[in-house]
């Protein structure tokens, strides 16, 4: 029931991800009486759907705290339940990010090892994509956090891009050892101890799109700064780019020449293909979907929560956590601050 | 003598700056064999130009501890020392970012009430341009640094856009009032109290090119991600449109027809019209020019330091400090930290 366009948005997502993944089956949590009329177009669809009924919904003012409280009965609080039952192996939604951050962590709990859930996102790059965590959920961090959202970063870039070594960085003001708070070159330190990861040390804000390295790793607040600036920047470019176009009779006609040039370039950066973020370092996969995307953006954040499944994210992610030997200062084992 | 292309690029800079600032006078630096030849093609600049013999250079490479232990003798100090002995009004530099900051901050000293001086840059956005700061100076910031972040700011952006009310925001994960880290958050409770100010509130990352507020208000490291990925988007997007346009015959030609309105978008977005970082907060007008840039970029950066000077900025970030009450904690009267 979240985000601009829903439900119908999720029913026509859900018939292109049918296609992608016809074996997969969808639980859809919401108002029946809303969503069961949306499948008289998709009789395709309906043998791989179950819709259980949730009256309430979870608005996109809601606080979360006020969330936790008060909405175990929310389509959203029922969705992510389902996932912790074992009904489901994954949730994705389109919904009140902070909600669904918080639920997910109250309902589901974090891994063994893991003080902090963060949030993971792909990003376009001139080599292709990278991933880049956190995106938001955790705004203050010490460099224990920035080596697990590494570690888990690792693990999710093994699965998405399907190499063996994907390369890390963690973002820094300068690639020199000395620059930077204490906080990253700390992580730093301790990162580069790590035999069994391919390591790159730091990158810079430039490095994000040059796809210097696979996984991007920062705080919550740089993060969501560097991606919402990305965003920005991008927007703007699109804007002069439309003006340009428009400017003269000459250009127009630039433009239809250059159509389908500009139209794989605008694939290339199409928000709707990055769509999905993911939640790492649960008990259970969960995806949150942009709120404004459509249908075709819904779909790939279905297939991004399809791939950690498949990949057996959290599996993974546990073996690598068992693995580490236990750090300085850390009493009870693995890197749980608890 | 600093910068890729030093110290020719200079010079020529300086005739497309005299062009533009027919009254002003330079002082350069560095050493005389070496620059003096440069000026039999350029009578017509010699009558504006003194060059004072300065036979060390700080390299690229040098600490700024080890500068400042040992770099008396440097063109930089040099320059930087003429700021201070009242020979010039201000000083530009396309050299060692590091050793030019901790020098200036050294020589020239910090204005009364301002505890930590930060480096303040244009960015171009959709509505023209906007000011941020600070640019990777500090990368722990407080509360307090951030409120002087703002005021210093406010100066600036009056005198750079010439509006009496700029407004200014702190950039943040979110918009509203609970979001952020702490010093965010304790920021933007103070600034809403200071009457004389047009404060927006929290900015994110997509209002940095948006253009929604005149100056953007941040810590050194969030400021300089921003600041760096910004760049890195733009670098992608220019590679994309390339690759674009030499897909095929058809957006060869397409680029034929599109270049005016192309090269209009790129001088729009042209690094070279937003050289020119700011040192503000110090008895002296310093500016950091880019050290890969040419003599136009170069122009751009001496431009900027005339400005400061002509609008008389270290007088009146004065006078703003001057006028703020005393602060919760502060017992020294204005800001000053100590």
């Amino acid at each position: 029931m979240g985000g601009d366009h829903a439900p119908s948005m999720v029913v026509e997502g859900l018939k292109i991800a049918r296609e992608r993944f016809p074996r997969v089956k969808f639980l859809l949590f919401g108002d029946e009486e809303m969503v069961k009329p949306l499948f008289n177009q998709a009789p395709k669809l309906v043998s791989a759907c179950e819709i259980i009924h949730a009256p309430e919904v979870v608005s996109n003012e809601a606080k979360p705290s006020q969330v936790l409280r008060t909405g175990r009965k929310t389509s959203m609080w029922q969705a992510i339940d389902s996932v912790a039952k074992g009904d489901a192996d994954g949730v994705v939604s389109a919904g009140n990010t902070g909600a669904l951050m918080a639920v997910s962590k109250f309902v589901l709990r974090p891994l063994p090892g893991i003080s902090r859930p963060a949030i993971a996102g792909f990003i376009p790059t001139e080599k292709g994509s990278s991933i880049m965590l956190d995106l938001g959920a955790n705004v203050d961090c010490d460099a224990q956090n920035l080596v697990q959202f590494a570690l888990m970063g690792e693990v999710f870039a093994r699965i998405a891009f399907g190499h063996e070594k994907p390369s890390l960085g963690v973002l820094n003001v300068g690639s020199e050892e000395l620059k930077g708070n204490s906080a990253v070159k700390e992580a730093c330190a301790i990162l580069k101890e790590f035999e069994s990861i391919n390591f790159y040390g730091f990158v810079e804000g430039t490095d994000i799109c040059a796809g210097t390295v696979d996984v991007i790793v920062t705080d919550g607040f740089s993060g969501n700064i560097a991606l919402k600036t990305a965003e920005g920047v991008g927007k703007m470019f699109v804007s002069f780019l439309k003006e340009g176009f428009r400017a003269s009779l000459m250009s127009k006609l630039g433009y239809l020449f250059s159509r389908s040039a500009l139209n794989h370039i605008r694939s290339k950066i199409d928000p709707r293909r990055y769509n999905g973020a993911m939640f790492l370092g649960l008990n259970g996969v969960a995806v949150k979907s942009h709120g404004g995307t459509d249908h075709v953006g819904f779909a790939y954040a279905v297939g991004a929560a399809i791939d950690l499944v498949s990949g057996r994210l959290n599996e993974r992610i546990k073996e690598e956590f068992a693995k580490i030997p236990q750090m300085p200062g850390q009493e009870n084992g693995g890197m749980n601050e608890g």
